[in-house]
């Protein structure tokens, strides 16, 4: 009998195929005597030599598959075999205690691992993942046991496992693996990012797909509505085909759209604009249609690396990115580190709440070097296109006046170098911040723009983690006082002839897109993807029938109420 | 030449006299072999029970002095004393190392601190402090050092430390203790909080007191304005003194204030309530003159315990405190645990960020448990005075509807068991989440009142954690973003009939009172040694007046011009 689980649609679309479990292999070490510890030092090099060898392949691969962004994880697990701290211990162990190669490994690297969770802290434990993923490859090559390669999937299948790692995502050939269920993992893990990028249909965190699905039982992963149907009926099989046709079919459609304006029935004209990470996402950027960036996060440039990124460096990455977009805009925010993003090079100080911490403007202003250099290549930049800059995490008007005042004297000094600038680049601020969306008319009068990061406003304004499993109920997009902050900073903005965008998640969402149209939203960044369906559902709305909905939503009490409205009026259909 | 200080007014009042540097005695320790384990352990057990014997006539003198809840503290350390992990830790060391006692001491305690401090959480992090100062004393009895005794003083002095630890407040002596300055510390640190109780004058986080104070130097503890002046001048010394008479004879016309009903100038009404913590406290708040408890913060009955106080228990100490307070209203709030108040039996989860964590209503929503234990309690204690319950960390209606639900539950089944309870017992929530504060008009159908709590509002609403001190310029009560939010909570509950108290430390803070008063707020909860400074400064406003100054607040653009209004027109005078 068929049976159906619950997840989080983690990437569209429908796949119908044989379940394929991913068995972990087993990596049971036994603690054994040497002597040799030349030969067991030798065996240890040998392993490393080859686990470096396929993780330089994997990486080249993934390089050319989706992107030098989503290759970097690579790097990182490659630091990890060239760590001098961690291959120092495995080797001193062998030879301290005369033991074999494979429980030295083993003990250093859970010592390693436990050390880095117990951090509490975001980053370190991505490392830890780092060294538990990089470790299994070495111990796999010194037991002889061959680790599941997805690689050699050869017909077929739905993927079922707890969890993806990095490397298996990175080995799945799209032609064999038509999706993928797991127990684990959220909209934002590492999983379903590279679900997204590679297009293949994901349910992730459904608590239970290993243990009911079974080798070679039909499954249906419906990455639509986050559902996983295992055994289906024959009336079932035929329903989702039909499901996934029309998916296919509205696909078509969207392509049709790349070259379109974004306009609602009665043409009132919206800009939808994508997030990006790194130069090498503007293709994607165009290829799906965007009219402009409106948020490049620069952090990426600051990590996985050493040291801070030079000026020049800098500004050849927004160079390239402004020119590749050509006349459209190009928002670029200035460094989002700290919080949950650390740079370990910074050293900057453990804190009890990161997320209210010391991070973003408020590091900028008081490492006022790091924000100059970044603030000089920005503007070097803005001669090339179309750039405009925007301050992240501004809680007061003082903040946005101290970051204002800094980015005027770098100008300054610029053109008295005689150095090319764009002297009218717009300047705005993220509202992420419940203070600055309470002030905004305030503000208003100061910045050129708006963009709302509804992911950190959300987060502050019900002062719930949003990365908390045990609050995360309360991270409500569509409470009515989310959807009143979001409106009163459009009626400021609109009032004093500025502009607002929005590049939270919340931008994309097809529940929120009617709201966010009724309430006046002039810019709506989103990943590259998510582009072309929200015009089309843009093109089925009157701009009457969005301000209808979205004063209604506002009189409502709570978020399921809001829900309720969009779907029962069937604006949500993109 | 005299020389003067910055610090946070930690306790009001202005003390002149020397300085006494309060020098922590050396306690190195020096690592010996000896071969009389039983011996090593006679010595141990001796200088336990001498620090046993003297912790608990602290904890006498605290109890007496002080109230039960002041002297909690030593109790923990007692505990500590007793702790067989950490005494087993000593013992093992001495015997399996034949080591002398005052080494093993000093290296398992210190393994036991770094442990706590490493735990990133501020229950545990006091835990750490606890073993310090418990390992100091016992430490110093092993060694034959004596501790300085801060109750052997026996002339007029003020006392100059790094930082004053429990066992040091609890025994300084009123009589010759005139006030003490810190290097660290802020308003809420123990050694602040004691100061206030003790009605001592004290600066506290003044950076650099120690480095620049000599013994026998004259020094000014200015309480009142956080200043610290050594060496004074004659005319400095006479300037002092007059501030020092002027704040006496203010305190003397404060206490004829006791009897008095809070009104302004032009008989407007308002209620000066008091803050409490244990049921020992109400006495201090009827001799302050307080009109009735806006805030009794029920976590003291959960903490210093191994497990969950029983139904009777929280019975008998609500029933005290209403029935002590005779008709007067006494608002209680529900268990508002988790965050950075942990109970160690209840095994909370590790947060990455606390205080947007699992905390208050949302885990007595959880665990609802806990919360209809604590509901029973209060609604038999409701048949004795006039009590109210308040809900804390509420975010959205559905949370308020569930707890009412739960509540009028409880309520149905001790009716009908035939219990005596007040079915007209208010039932009123914090506002301390932004999004309640958004839709305050939505909630006000629906609760009796409102209480703001401001301490976690301006924490969320700034998305800065006050405790940091890399973002403690962003705790801003009078940021106009703050003031709004302050207004339309205020401005809800008047157009449904409801009123709006505030229990945050706003309330009592003399800048902000003015403008509290113009924006309408019904209730001020705060010390109760602030009641009567308060009610003095209100008397001497009009309404009008306040309105006016509060109309004025809400058009400016940051906290610093509103704190620049309040002072021009010399408002902020209680």
């Amino acid at each position: 009998m068929s049976q159906t689980l619950t997840g989080i649609a983690a990437s569209a679309g429908i796949a119908i195929a044989k379940g394929f479990r991913l068995e972990s292999p087993d990596l049971t070490v036994e603690k054994t005597s040497i002597s040799d510890v030349e030969g067991e030092h030798k065996r240890l090099d040998d392993a490393l030599a080859t686990a470096k060898g396929e993780l330089e392949k994997i990486k080249q691969h993934t390089e050319n598959e989706m992107g030098a962004d989503k290759a970097e994880i690579f790097a990182a697990h490659l630091l990890v075999l060239s760590d001098p701290d961690y291959l120092d211990g495995v080797r001193n162990k062998i030879k301290d205690e005369q033991v074999n190669a494979e429980y030295a490994l083993d003990e250093v690297s859970n010592s390693f691992i436990t050390m880095f969770e117990n951090m509490d802290n975001e980053y370190m434990k991505e490392r830890a993942a780092d060294i538990r993923d990089v470790s299994k490859r070495v111990l796999a090559h010194l037991l002889g046991v061959k680790l599941a390669s997805l690689a050699e999937i050869n017909e077929e299948v739905v993927i079922i496992a707890d969890d993806l790692t990095p490397s298996d995502t990175a080995q799945l050939n799209r032609n064999y693996v038509k999706g993928f269920a797991t127990d684990i993992g959220g909209r934002t893990s590492h999983s379903a990012i590279m679900a997204r990028s590679l297009e293949i249909p994901a349910v992730v965190g459904t608590k239970e797909v290993t243990e009911t699905v079974e080798n070679d039982v039909t499954v249906i992963v419906d990455g639509l509505d986050g559902e996983v149907i295992v055994d289906p009926s024959e009336d079932q099989i035929s329903t989702y085909k039909q499901k996934l046709a029309d998916f296919e079919e509205r696909k078509k459609e969207w392509a049709k759209l790349v070259d379109e304006k974004t306009e609602t029935k009665d043409a009132h004209h919206v800009e939808l604009a994508a997030n990006i990470g790194t130069p090498e996402d503007v293709e994607g950027v165009l290829n799906n249609g965007a009219e402009g960036i409106g948020l490049y996060r620069t952090e990426f440039l600051y990590m996985g690396r050493t040291e801070l990124p030079t000026e020049d460096e800098q500004f050849d990455a927004y160079k390239k990115v402004v020119e590749n977009m050509g006349d459209k805009p190009v928002v670029i925010r200035t460094l989002d580190i700290g919080g949950d993003k650390e740079l370990p090079y910074l050293d900057l100080p453990k804190e009890l709440n990161p997320f209210l911490g010391y991070r973003a403007i408020r590091l900028c202003l008081d490492r006022d070097d790091i924000f100059r250099t970044q603030l000089r290549a920005l503007l070097r930049a803005s001669a090339y296109g179309n750039l405009k800059v925007m301050f992240p995490m501004i809680a007061t008007v003082d903040e946005f006046r101290q970051a204002r005042a800094i980015l005027d004297e770098e100008r300054e000094k610029l053109e008295g170098e005689g150095v090319d600038v764009n002297r009218d680049m717009e300047v705005g601020i993220m509202v992420e911040i419940p203070s600055t969306a309470a002030i905004a008319d305030i503000f208003a009068k100061e910045v050129d723009f708006f963009s709302i990061g509804t992911n950190d406003l959300i987060q502050y304004t019900m002062a719930a983690d949003r990365m908390n499993e045990q609050v995360s109920y309360l991270y409500q997009p569509y409470n009515p006082a989310i959807l009143r902050l979001i409106k009163s900073v459009i009626d400021a903005s609109h009032a004093a002839g500025k502009w607002t965008g929005m590049c939270g998640e919340m931008a994309g969402d097809e529940t929120a897109i009617p709201i966010l149209l009724g309430l006046g939203l002039d810019e709506f960044s989103m990943s590259a993807t998510s582009v072309l369906p929200a015009r089309s559902q843009i093109a089925k709305l009157t701009r009457t029938e969005a301000e209808e909905i979205a004063n209604k939503a506002l009189q409502l009490e709570t978020s399921d109420q809001v829900v309720k409205l969009v779907e029962e009026r069937s604006l949500n259909v993109q």
